[in-house]
């Protein structure tokens, strides 16, 4: 009997995988050990292809020491921009994003209507503090605001891939657009069971 | 010889059209003589199907007297969704959206900011009025932000019409995605020269 073929899943990674000091606890110390035990443990599952935006390596790179990264990095964490112009998206998703900037953006107005009330009480600069942390809260969290998250849900799609992510705003797109997506707590046993599971299948 | 067929167009209307005084002026003095103009004119042309989003026709019935407009209006305006969960849009709009409510929140930030500082200046509520002026232009001016700006644009999209529109945050759009847009002081011209070659056609 012919051995079964296993068609290659696809895994992209968002960078809070490595980055996150509390999302990469199972990995490494710092960024860079946490790549190092990611590269040898991927290394061992020929069944899956990872995948990570070039823009998100960049954000990568201003955290981890590049001299200190094995040339395995180059191949066993392929860096692939999604097809941006041949992608579509429902369009209904317009839609919701456009409500959801609506919102925010009146929740923005609020928080400086407070603070301009708030000078006469307080003064200015802890005030113009505090505004810069709450206006940043009401309009980016939770919401996709970068291209690089962009990159993430689409080059997803593209590949049918898991997407390792710990980002909320991210998350839920992912399910508006039926994206597999997982935690980084349980990447490490994601990648455990795949070793597993390969080696049963060699 | 049998008569050549020819397809209908469609055309997809905005409310700037009939709302905005300085675009209504060649077809009428207040929305429902503008109206009523554009239904007269409308019914001489055969080639030519109107629609509007119901959304937009929402916005409308604020502006006119609903028990002096013709049930013609009906007929002769088709008020017609889009198909939103079947349509798709190009995925580099989603970068582009993105891209500029991300620049336009921080000028937010920024106007917000500026605000706190004149407080002590001027006066509080000098201060909260102008705020909102300056925070609603660099947040909205220029940019779709409502269900009824997607709604007219995806419309027109699906039915391959001509959008008459006087908004350039959805004449922006329109460009993006291939939609053919006219602005309303045009549109007089249009229905005219529309209504001498539809009875050379007959």
């Amino acid at each position: 009997m012919a051995p079964v073929k296993h068609k290659k899943r696809a895994v992209v990674l968002d960078t809070s995988l490595f980055v996150n000091p509390e999302v990469r606890e199972s990995f490494g110390r710092t960024p860079t050990e946490a790549i190092d035990c990611f590269l040898s443990l991927a290394e061992q599952i020929p069944t899956l292809d990872f995948y990570m935006p070039p823009s998100i390596f960049e954000e990568l790179l201003n955290f981890i020491e590049p001299e200190k990264i094995s040339g395995d990095m180059l191949v066993v964490l392929q860096q692939k921009p999604p097809k941006k112009y041949e992608l579509t998206c429902p369009a209904f998703l317009l839609y919701e994003l456009i409500e959801d900037v609506r919102e925010r953006v009146n929740k923005g107005l609020r928080v400086a209507e407070k603070a301009v009330r708030g000078v006469t009480k307080t003064g200015e600069e802890e005030i113009i503090k505090d505004l810069r942390r709450k206006y940043r809260e009401a309009l980016r969290e939770g919401i996709i605001d970068s291209k690089e998250d962009v990159d993430l849900i689409l080059l997803a799609r593209e590949l049918d891939a898991l997407l390792v992510t710990a980002d909320q705003g991210i998350i839920k797109w992912a399910e508006k657009l039926g994206v597999k997506w997982l935690i980084p707590p349980k990447f490490m046993d994601y990648l455990l069971s795949s070793i597993k599971r390969a080696k049963l299948l060699s």
